[in-house]
């Protein structure tokens, strides 16, 4: 992240949020207006949050949206399938050239998580009232900052082990659900020149997204993904290099 | 890997092999083969190891040639485009489900491994007369078991720095070029239950699969990845999963 | 691990062992031989298993036992200040060399496992009657071999997060408490040519150490401390090293 | 790190310095200042750096001084016996609690960073006239910002694998030699609250410490290592804890 604004995409499927009463009720402009609120909010003036949808025009993600963001946060659930694999390959794309991306709750089988984690991203679940506690297991990490060891999520779906991810570079959060049940839920990824951060609260039919430590863990992970270091060369792409090219490159200005 | 044998299939591509004077001039018989009898004679009679190519039925990857493989190995280059979606599936499939895999040499683009990874996996390369010395990183992993410290390959072709892949879960070798670049050489990853070795000697213009301590290494590598255990649960699949169901789960007999 | 016999010494404290009706009542021959005996019976004649306990000399870890040994496990709790420096000097010295090392539940406060950590090996902890629900979350790894997705412990002493530890090289188990804490229960260290492998259940209050799955892992967790690669080279000292002087290293016959 | 002001503290040992006429020809005013000067030039009015020498009391590392200490640099050769037991206790209880810590060049072998890695931290090395090119093998990460895919320091003492330390949490950095040598020469990790990063560059011979590159990367370091969580809890002490006690935990304000 340089000197200039932060640019926040939240990107929202929207289909529970429209279609389910019980979603609406909870999430009367969707999950990602909500979401966007908090990161204004936290982020303040330093950041510009903005909103795309799966029915928008290349699911809202144009190239000219992907290349302004730097940081893309994504939730989606009944539609993966409707995403199509030009965005796929584009969000994939900017993430190993450096943006950041959140990967919220059901969003485990988008379809660019899991082309991004090389493996089936599956786990078990149970739509039930659990209770989930959520611990910090990396407590000097940045998305940790502000957190406290454990907090409470009164309702939630329950994800649990095993979840089927590479093993996390970074792994800050660990929940436990009153069924015994235990799940990695908050887990961070480099790849490429990009950070990824996967985080598993959220079920549509509980105000997740309005609980204040969901809400700054959220925030937290976004400034996380934006500190990612901006090369100046490509990195994705293979080239032939005659001997010494080398020698004369220098710092960046 | 239990008692029974361990059984490999060393996947070529067979396109240099057959069509590039100096290659022939290295491997009459192919790559592959050179490959397949340098894992013959190293594991000995607890191993069963086949050959399979592209141009075969399935390039020789059919669904009962992939279920009874504990450890694929995998050289391509020039035909990486033509391997089909349904093979890289099953071979993705199968590793995330314990098979073991070893990538070598050009085989970084091959689209089961990119596919794994979820990088570019691209990198730098110069054909030229490069000596590269490969370093011992790790000396207590047993990919590394009866390795020196360092060793030299004469002449290879140069794959350097930065190559677009995930950080290892275990880095093992790390190359050096006389031209001054450097590669990280052997590259351990766990995906899903399964084992990958990427190890990057073995141009097809020199004969480095000669090298006794490259067929070491490659030997180490399939040993290695033949010893994740055997899941006997089902991995890669969401389950729903009812409050207690893992009340009663006992060992595997 | 060559050909040869595993060699296994089982360090206890024996300190509850001896003077703890509760624990004598459980253990009649003290926690070591328990362990001792179905490690015996796990690896079968392909393992010598002896132990030592504090009280002997050199805490029966002489140069000559540690010298000979392939993997030492250790449990201690009250008498962690009366090992002597010299003993955790060589259990560090030859673990960087490659013996491996299993540290057992209040082991984690014993000085070899915070030196070789340089961490202080903190936790968070309960003696009361919660339930313990050990969780897979890497059913690959050969600890995890013949081992459910999930099994329960009905009475343990509670260790909760934060464990003040390094992260893990592999994390294999976490565990759940009817209080709703979590723990990383299952960790695997890498430290010079050595494996260490860290697994929490095991109060001396509760017949942990009989329960057969508990068993199974520690038996796993040997065996997995064994295979590292034994180096036919000094790796825990500085070299000046003349310019070519890897010219001529040959693979070890 | 906070909105507050970075207070960084360059620690020199200082003999060389005093007593080596190369070493006081290339920095007149000791390798500290040249350190410190660049940090200055490079952190701007946003940080404090002042610095301490070995041969002042308490080493200039008080507990007052640690305390206000957010990044600490190292630089230790010849006198790194003389280093007091409580001074190698205090840095590592503070890297614990969140103090960033930069270890230079021979400062691999200095008494906290070898407590805090619990090995040997040995490695090879050959006092000669190498030229060293360092790569990046991790442009995402913020220690690479602003650095070329390679550059060169023209002279170096040769620092070469094996180098026995444990598995970099991150790898940003490695090395090739003229000589043939690689070397893992930019290494994270993370222990407790605190981030650890160790670069080799820099013999007192050679004017290492000028280069632009160099300098640049040392700023790099000290941002990344300074921006840990501070954490409003104890994190390296053990918690009597009953049921029940996170109940009404708050974020911090």
């Amino acid at each position: 992240m340089g000197e200039t604004s932060m640019r926040v995409t939240v990107w929202g499927e929207n289909i529970h949020d429209r279609t389910d009463e019980r979603v609406r009720a909870i999430y009367p402009q969707g999950m990602h207006e909500t979401i966007a609120g908090a990161l204004r909010e936290a982020l303040g003036p330093g950041a510009t949050v903005r909103t795309a949808t799966l029915d928008q025009p290349d699911h809202g993600l144009t190239d000219a949206v992907l290349e302004s963001t730097d940081v893309l946060t994504w939730w989606g659930h009944a539609g993966h399938h409707l995403v199509s694999d030009e965005v796929v390959a584009n969000v994939q794309r900017r993430v190993l050239s450096g943006m950041g991306l959140l990967v919220l709750h059901s969003g485990h089988l988008s379809r660019p998580f899991v082309r991004l984690m090389g493996t089936s991203c599956s786990l078990r679940w149970r739509e039930a009232d659990d209770r989930e506690v959520v611990w910090t297991v990396n407590p000097g990490h940045p998305i940790a900052a502000g957190i406290p060891q454990a907090f409470v999520i009164p309702q939630q779906e329950m994800y649990g082990e095993y979840f089927d991810i590479p093993q996390p570079d970074e792994l800050v959060l660990i929940s436990s659900f009153s069924g015994g049940e235990v799940f990695r839920s908050g887990c961070c990824f480099m790849r490429g020149s990009g950070r990824i951060f996967y985080f598993s609260p959220g079920h549509e039919h509980f105000p997740v997204y309005d609980h204040p430590i969901v809400q700054r863990i959220i925030a937290n992970g976004v400034r996380w993904a934006a500190a990612s270091a901006r090369t100046h060369y490509v990195t994705t792409q293979c080239f032939e290099s005659p001997t010494g090219w080398f020698e004369h490159l220098g710092a960046e200005r």
